[in-house]
């Protein structure tokens, strides 16, 4: 019998380290013989990826709060039912950078769009779907900022102010703090060294403990 | 006072001649002086006309059922609440081909989305705002593709077969029988004269209506 694939989602506001430890997870899962794919959100389709740089342009024209919720949605149907669930279905581990928690912080927390408006658009694409594991990795925003800055251009995103990801990274805890068993909150302020082993060893036992079911 | 403008939408399955009957809705209004705004949905604003894009191309990917659905709403959202409002509080009326029966009859009734579904998000985006007025252009699916099909290259929608645009049409039918204050039936076959005369006559009640209020 083919056992289900791991479906692992980076979340964490910007500058904390996602692609780093994506690329780390992704390293350690090769070196244990397991099979995986790595994508993100919005995007992993061309569909989706075309709703991604909608979403992300700069642009004159004031984008309506629920217009940017249904787009990230549309997205992400479209990556889930295409892309993510056929993996995990041939046993293939998802390791996805962000998913449906950052929509709750970045669109509920940092925008204000009402939780329960997310959580009816959450239903509607994904039913009882949900990640296996949620790593967060935190850091104090200005940190973060700071390195995101340093990258060049800024997105639509980017472009907002220190409070506004103020807001997301406490969304972000608040929701690993109300479900433990399934939200790993990492300190990407340590040495990357120290985070990059940390990320591993979850690895490492949510594997043995897939093996072992 | 400044009155509210009315919001008038037509809609019809390819070819019954919503275009034809836009052009000649906007000289009726200009003939009586009255200001309007022709738009389209899904569009209507430069972001909207973007995701309408995204919608209509041809693609090899297959398109979830759902991030159809979202993108069209997203698309309403951003039209609804940046262009159309802000129109009919200036006391402008609003010409829209196609809105949200639309959805109902090609995502519903063509594609078999569950009308609950639909009706979920034309609440979490319109509230309870709804067109005044819905004009359903009513034709024949075989006369109409035909037309459709000689202006040239398809769209993915046009790309479907009659039945699928038959049950588009069963769906118009049935909402405007549930609502028929609301909605008027005009019989899209006959000449164009006595279509546009038909459209013309309730543009000019509608008016005397809104002046006797």
């Amino acid at each position: 019998m083919r056992v289900r694939g791991q479906f692992i989602t980076f979340e964490g506001t910007e500058g904390v380290g996602k692609s780093t430890q994506l690329t780390n997870a992704a390293d350690t899962l090769a070196g244990l013989g397991v099979d995986y794919i790595v994508t993100r959100e919005p995007g992993g389709t061309p569909m989706a990826e075309a709703v991604r740089e909608l979403l992300l342009a700069p642009r004159d024209e004031p984008v309506n709060e629920i217009t940017e919720l249904l787009l990230m949605f549309a997205a992400r149907a479209q990556h889930l039912h295409t892309r993510i669930l056929p993996a995990l279905e041939q046993g293939q581990w998802v390791l996805c950078d962000r998913f449906t928690d950052a929509t709750f912080a970045y669109q509920g927390g940092g925008r204000g769009v009402p939780e329960e408006r997310i959580a009816l658009l959450e239903t509607l694409v994904q039913g009882d779907i949900r990640p296996d594991h949620v790593i967060v990795l935190d850091a104090p925003v200005d940190t973060g900022m700071a390195r995101a800055r340093k990258r060049g251009d800024l997105d639509r995103f980017e472009q907002e102010d220190l409070e506004f990801f103020q807001r997301i990274r406490e969304t972000y805890l608040a929701r690993a703090m109300a479900q433990p068993s399934r939200y790993h909150v990492i300190d990407a302020a340590r040495p990357l060294a120290e985070v990059s082993g940390q990320v591993s060893e979850l690895l490492n036992h949510w594997l043995s403990r897939s093996q072992a079911d």
